[in-house]
């Protein structure tokens, strides 16, 4: 994990910062510039997958890869940013504004085996304080998600778990079926 | 993490592993005995810290550490196990049993850096599920404390963040001041 501290880097300077949309994508909280690991073959196979099937299953929300969402001090890059499309911002020309400055309603993080799960919690955690609805940590070397949501405790689901999903989406998945989306050679 | 998988394991057997005892702790869950891992120097200072601090604090609650505390299907060995005096079952000469078969009030867990956060915080939600009041998981890489209360969504502290304490308890402790433990050349 590379990490910038510079205790005077304001929000305002961090998102002017020439390398802040290079890649692996850099994010921001407390005043420090925190660079997301290299994603890998799982993480991105997961992320696809997911981007999938929460489409295909939802006329409400959109589900967007490493969309940056700036809010409340921090300016975080989900893994996959899950979106009513009503609360995309859209331009004169019916286009979506290229910044979006909220939370996300459903926010998934594939945690990678050098990334420190509390700071990828942390995030989490600050998405579902400012209006998102939804957290989900997916551990692939754990096989297991933790799932965060308002006002109650995190659940965490192995196995036939079923997954929460955002209220009204027609989405039906265990924990072993997304993990399931990792045996590439199935025959 | 040494992880011992038998699919025929269950926590009696375990119980009566020739090992289970052994150091570092061997703990249970879903079928599988797995060994917590070696301690070291950080989290010896940060555990017996806490003991001391929790003990001078309270008259209603004891702090143990490495207590194996059994029950719900799983054998977990929190590294400090706070429990009310009034709960520890007591044999015929006034001594304690010498197995606790209860959540205990309050689970503290000191992260090691190649210790699996999700197992950690599994563990610690286990216990919230069955009785326990409040869990912590220390991170003392990303000098933060993960903190679990049962039906609230949980809080992440860092620097000056008053940590959660149980109820009637009087300790007042910062993050900071946590971490601060861990500075022994002060002068």
């Amino acid at each position: 994990m590379t990490a910038i501290v510079t205790p005077t880097l304001t929000i305002e300077a961090f998102l002017e910062l020439p390398y802040v949309e290079g890649s692996p994508a850099w994010e921001y909280m407390d005043g420090v510039a925190i660079q997301k690991p290299m994603p890998k073959t799982r993480h991105a196979i997961l992320q696809k997958r997911l981007l999938i099937e929460i489409d295909n299953h939802s006329e409400t929300y959109t589900a967007l890869p490493e969309l940056r969402c700036t809010f409340a001090g921090r300016s975080l890059i989900p893994d996959v940013a899950v979106i009513a499309w009503n609360r995309i911002p859209v331009n004169e020309v019916g286009e979506p504004e290229d910044n979006f400055m909220q939370a996300p309603d459903w926010s998934i993080e594939i945690l990678s085996p050098d990334q420190k799960a509390s700071r990828v919690i942390d995030n989490l955690l600050h998405c579902i304080r400012y209006g998102c609805q939804l957290g989900w940590m997916i551990d692939p070397d754990d096989y297991s998600v933790l799932i965060f949501a308002p006002q109650q405790e995190p659940n965490i689901c192995r196995g036939a778990c079923q997954l929460q999903v955002l209220a009204g989406m027609d989405l039906q998945l265990t924990t072993e079926q997304v993990f399931a989306w990792l045996k590439i050679n199935k025959g």
